[in-house]
């Protein structure tokens, strides 16, 4: 029998993954990976942190962790995989088996026959239909030239100021680089209402946004950019211009995400989502059964929605090059899906989420309920103890999570909530899982509560009827911005954490302590919308019941408390 | 219809949990929680850190994360739940429907009327049968009398050096408490031949054994405790007198495990495993219907066994507090069981499993294999990376998840993991699932193939006939301690690597990069038994693939490399 050959089609994540794990199970195979770059095999997630001077030369980014460089010696000598750089795949005869690949330095054509094909063609920056884009220094970081190219201008100090393009994970990372140790004045510019739309609730994503803002960053939100206009002089800074201002840049990051490239596999007859990504069953083959098709370029089945989306993940490119590999030497491994599990530091705060936020979960049909909570992330006596912001998307239907969100200063704690968070939705898990999550417990780790678990038995009690969550930003429109004066706070609190609050808001907000407040029921008043308060909730929640029993009934209870509408700005006290 | 008047017996953790639960939802509900002590209500996990310092004061131990004392007026005033302390349940009238109970001031009895009945009678600490144990400077920390008691002689400096009998959890944790913050002499004493013996199988447990000892902590393995002797004169030291030596100590702690408190279950008649710990369904109903049970006092059902265990965990209790409480007010909750999730910190390290050890599972019945896997916590580029190192028990035959066990200095990205894991295995998972577990990925926080993924890797390549695991401690016998001059080492990686081992172990240790082995392969012994080196064991499986096409199919492969050799001290060459 002659020799397999496999060809692969993109060198980057999935490719090297797939090419390696062909060869540990079948060294006699042929593997030929293919990439247009002359850089292959890097860590694409990394070049923030490359740009911001954390990692400190592009090289770490394309070694093994054993400090080995990932290039095409490295393949060939360690791992047995021929790999073709500068070379470009133009397209595939899929009757001959054979893909059309042109030298990008010589011109020359050639053909590549194959017995599988494995397409790893990634995905391209979006570029959004914006006059001046063109201009040399505007760029998006989508690759290690873009990268290297802007940490050079900065490096050289050409600039002084920035424009950031998009405040989706890269774009809020790429603030970070810029502003955190290179001190560049950066602003960040988003289409929609708030920062990581399409990952954050609003409750959580103001808290991002304040935090960016504390960082010095400058956030504009509902804004679109109409133009990015050269200097009037060659030196001075662009000017970009917005529906509401004008932003001096001396360069300009475009980040409004990515679309799968997909034309190849388009033209050669496979099926394609009408967004471009490739479609794949379980065994990642395409619809054609000798080519596979893996990373950024295909479609995922998302295992909430059971639609597929485009998840563009160093990680599922990783697993899912396994899959590939394992399939193709006969064997028979599935890539299940994805909850769409998520995860960012920005400055020293962590987001993480999973799952569906409550407006995806509207869009999809659910009848979403959206809890929140605010807990310490260990033991509250334990030293390290900081507060944790937890959110949960539960169908009112069905009970089912659909979604978990989160922010913290410990980045590790909360990833790892959820990612266990993850791991029950993805076995359709209810609200009655979560509440019985087991986390192990030890103080320096978790309370004996833990707020996974204090965040599915809240989404309980709310469906149950005995909580009746009020979200910070309605609060806030209510209190703030409403002309409604029967809006009053009742603040369940002790004195002394209450009293700045009474001080600023007289009588609109009044205090009684929830261990006092069976005593003193006289004293609330009847004929007002009553918003209950404490630091994060949960007394308040205590005091709601004790007011339900005492017959008054439409008492909202603030989610979060004034822990939550601290750290999302909507109040500030500097006196307490 | 006349009030519903629920008793509870026993107000630490379970209790008072149930009973704020049921006036949630039953305000009307008559509740009162009974218990022999006056501390009630407190944190006991949190006691090795009160004796520590990390926690200042004990009444932390006792408040609410809003710092107000959980004592009885609290419960009173502000939960509605009537508490009688210092009274002891002496015993159940069932046909009655009443307890018997005592006021341990007074001596007065009274019968109680319950229509449901709550045991949260909680574990009592193991005495081992020593003789001399009864010493006022013998104690176990299972209480907050203890606790203040043990405080109060290291804070009078009247604690030089102190023995721990039991190297489990608390064992450990008090060794930290002692010897960190107060510069006790500590020595640990444990019959079993490693530290945290039913948590850990071997190779972890010696990393932790070196870990406490690099903590100027003595760790006395496989040694029983004969007897502790009063000192000669009055003042002295206690000698504590081992099968293998004599141990000075102003203060000896034992901690050897707890057992459930089912005599007042027993005594009314109602299910108790020979154990001693009350038998319930998962509604958490005894063998009467009208009596409840959870917390330390019960079995719960373990979820990779399907069999009963003692599990006592604060966080358990907790938990099950709300399903007894929702249970007794009409609802229909359950508690599903436990996989057993555990956390400790021991100094500056965590440690962190679920499921079954190794041996634990071969006592079971299963088929287990172990595999370890050592990995950077993090993208390996990522400043912070620091090496995890994370193993799985998993069952030959059925391909199941037994049990994740792992340490590592970043505590929360360990447990969080465990957790996450611990989520697939109450599912049933596999290795697959294991391979296929979606971790959040970013930088910061994971790999994009993560320790987990590359763990159930592992693991599938093992099941698969494609790697060839030896243990760490099998490799010291061998190695070490065997007479076979056959073992040979060969380490695949860099030469500066390898140097300081090849300088000291000749030609028992020889050199040949992964990346040159192809061509180097007629360097490579036939005649021996080769054991394939690296740092973490992935480019030694590289290797033995190499060998296998070669030919050379008796190799095998060091898991957890240089790596878990060094973290064990089974090798330290202080040259490197």
């Amino acid at each position: 029998m002659a020799t397999t050959r496999v060809v692969i089609i993109g060198a980057v994540a999935l490719g090297p993954k797939t090419a390696c794990r062909i060869k540990r199970l079948r060294p006699d195979f042929h593997v030929t990976m293919v990439d247009q770059d002359e850089y292959i095999s890097y860590g694409g997630c990394g070049i923030p942190y490359y740009i911001s001077g954390d990692v400190s030369d592009v090289s770490e980014l394309m070694s093994t962790s054993f400090h080995m460089l990932r290039n095409p010696q490295f393949f060939e000598k360690a791992k047995g995989v021929k790999v073709l750089t500068r070379t470009r795949a133009e397209s595939i005869d899929r009757k001959a088996k054979t893909v059309r690949i042109r030298d990008l330095n010589t011109g020359q054509e050639d053909d590549l026959p194959y017995d599988y094909l494995v397409l790893a063609t990634g995905s391209v920056a979006n570029r959004p239909p914006i006059p001046g884009l063109d201009h040399p220094r505007v760029t998006s970081v989508s690759n290690l030239h873009e990268a290297v190219a802007v940490k050079e201008k900065i490096a050289q100090g050409e600039v002084d100021k920035a424009v950031i393009v998009g405040a989706g994970a890269i774009g809020c990372e790429m603030a970070e680089a810029l502003s955190d140790l290179w001190g560049v004045e950066t602003a960040l510019v988003e289409i929609a209402p708030q920062v990581l739309p399409g990952v954050l609730d609003t409750s959580l994503a103001r808290m991002v946004r304040k935090h960016l803002e504390e960082h010095d960053v400058a956030v504009h939100l509902g804004e679109t950019v109409r133009e990015v206009a050269a200097p009037a002089e060659g030196d001075g800074p662009l000017v970009v211009r917005t529906d509401h201002r004008e932003l001096e840049a001396d360069l300009v990051i475009t980040a409004v995400g990515v679309r799968p490239s997909g034309e190849l596999a388009r033209n050669a007859g496979l099926a394609v989502s009408p967004r471009g990504g490739i479609l794949v069953n379980q065994r990642l083959q395409t619809s054609d059964p000798f080519i596979y098709a893996g990373g950024d370029c295909i479609e995922v089945m998302h295992q909430i929605t059971g639609r597929h989306f485009h998840f563009p993940q160093g990680s599922l490119a990783n697993r899912q090059g396994r899959v590939i590999g394992t399939n193709i030497c006969g064997g028979s491994a599935r890539f299940p899906g994805s909850v769409g599990t998520f995860a960012v530091k920005i400055f020293d705060l962590a987001v993480a989420t999973a799952g569906l936020t409550r407006k995806a979960a509207r869009e999809e049909g659910f009848d979403p309920l959206f809890v929140l909570l605010v807990q310490a992330d260990r033991a509250h006596f334990y030293p390290t103890q900081d507060l944790m912001y937890l959110a949960a998307v539960v169908d009112r239907r069905t009970r089912r999570v659909l979604g978990i969100q989160g922010v913290s200063h410990n980045g590790d704690a909360l990833v790892g909530r959820v990612n266990a968070v993850a791991a029950i939705m993805a076995a359709r898990g209810t609200v009655e899982d979560l509440s019985n999550l087991e986390v192990a417990y030890s103080p320096p780790f978790a309370s004996a509560m833990d707020i996974v678990n204090a965040l599915g038995n809240t989404a309980e009690n709310t469906l149950d009827g005995l909580n009746r969550p009020l979200d910070p930003e309605v609060f806030e429109d209510l209190f703030f911005h409403g002309q409604d004066d029967r809006i009053l706070c009742l603040d369940v609190r002790g004195p002394q954490n209450a009293a700045p609050f009474v001080a600023r808001f007289g009588d609109r907000w009044i205090n009684i302590p929830q261990e006092t407040l069976e005593e003193r029921l006289d004293q609330v008043p009847r004929d007002k919308q009553l918003v209950l308060i404490c630091n994060s909730g949960v007394r308040s929640y205590e005091a709601l019941l004790q007011l339900r029993k005492a017959g008054i009934t439409n008492a909202l209870n603030l989610q979060g408390g004034v822990a939550a509408i601290k750290k999302s700005g909507i109040v500030d006290l500097s006196g307490e």
